[in-house]
């Protein structure tokens, strides 16, 4: 299989399961935002907790740039 | 022309447009990254500043749910 097409199922794979470990009554929102013409994938959480607190932030943005995997962002190690 | 189809022009020609007023000689790219699928459209800043400090912030998200347009995050009153 072509390397980049392997890197795009691979993030996609990631990110979607990372977004599935979030209950679906939580009134947190994990969502995946996947730009698969330009190559940008995230994973962000959006919500809000106790009906007054904005929750609002990236935890996870990958690029594939120039045949290689860029983490722009990683947010999971703030949890 | 169907709303949600000029929704999802007018997001991306907004987007593609404030990322554009950034010179290309900048060390700072604004991506924009969008999902036509799930309609999660956003422009998201990052790079190095000085080479030294890292830059990441998402400077708006927009989705597109249930025929209405949501800003999810608006980080554009912080500059």
């Amino acid at each position: 299989m072509d390397k980049l097409i392997l890197y795009r199922e691979l993030i996609q794979k990631l990110l979607t399961a990372r977004a599935k470990l979030r209950s679906k009554s939580d009134p947190i929102e994990s969502q995946t935002i996947f730009d698969t013409i330009k190559d940008h994938y995230q994973l962000v959480h959006v919500g809000w907790k106790d009906s007054s607190t904005r929750i609002y932030g990236c935890v996870l943005h990958i690029d594939i740039k120039d045949g290689k995997i860029w983490v722009q962002h990683d947010g999971t190690e703030d949890a």
